[in-house]
């Protein structure tokens, strides 16, 4: 008997390190991706664009095909929503949390923009990656 | 002058190391493409799907949402896609291959669907994973 307590009890312990950490990543992915939604509502794309990675090696694949840069992905946004009435109410419905390996993460979910003229709605997959100042989006595909 | 050598070229060997795995798994990747390619326009469908994960696990963004599972990815294909004429001639533009850790990899690409009465294109998001039987689409968002 007691050679089996062992090896559950490390059984036990390996499981609850390795969910938890899944778990703590999808939280913190979680409260970013919240805090854009207040950002992009306060009308701030500066501040919803914080958790994309500042880099020219960000990919966003959108309407107009593949654009890459964090700078280029901002000025299509201010194009596109050049005020608060344009951006509307955003809300975020998160469908799937998959975990890439360690330190990458997957998120899809359908995006909702509600305005006073009409109500927008689609798609995303988020490519997240843990770097050394948190969680970033690596690539967005939106649809 | 010795003490430095061995170093020098340990770490050659392991950037060497790096190097080949990423451009060797980009190869594999780009051969599956190719077959799947090849496969559309052989008017074979089940051919088409072989590099989807198997499983229901499968996530596939496209037009109507998120969905999920092999089977029903493959039904919807035949749904929108009944006949040779409807299927056209495919082809795949890759446009950006990235590593995320050692058994993922995003691919980003531009779709084209050449057909008699029209011509389609659009943009796809991959995610790649090493699975026991090779490199398996485990995530499409195809827009």
């Amino acid at each position: 008997m007691k050679r089996l307590i062992i090896p559950m009890v490390l059984l036990l312990f390996s499981c609850s390190e390795i969910h938890p950490t899944n778990k703590e990543a999808e939280l913190k992915i979680k409260k970013l991706m919240s805090e854009q939604q207040a950002a992009w509502n306060n009308g701030d794309l500066e501040e919803f664009m914080q958790p994309y990675q500042k880099n020219d090696e960000l990919k966003f694949v959108g309407k107009s095909g593949l654009n890459k840069g964090w700078q280029t992905t901002l000025d299509n946004y201010k194009k596109s929503y050049p005020d608060k009435e344009k951006m509307g109410t955003l809300l975020f419905e998160n469908l799937e949390f998959e975990p890439l390996g360690t330190v990458h993460f997957l998120v899809i979910g359908k995006w909702n923009l509600f305005r006073k003229s009409d109500t927008l709605s689609g798609h995303y997959s988020l490519v997240w990656e843990k770097q050394e100042h948190g969680w970033k989006i690596i690539a967005d595909h939106s649809s």
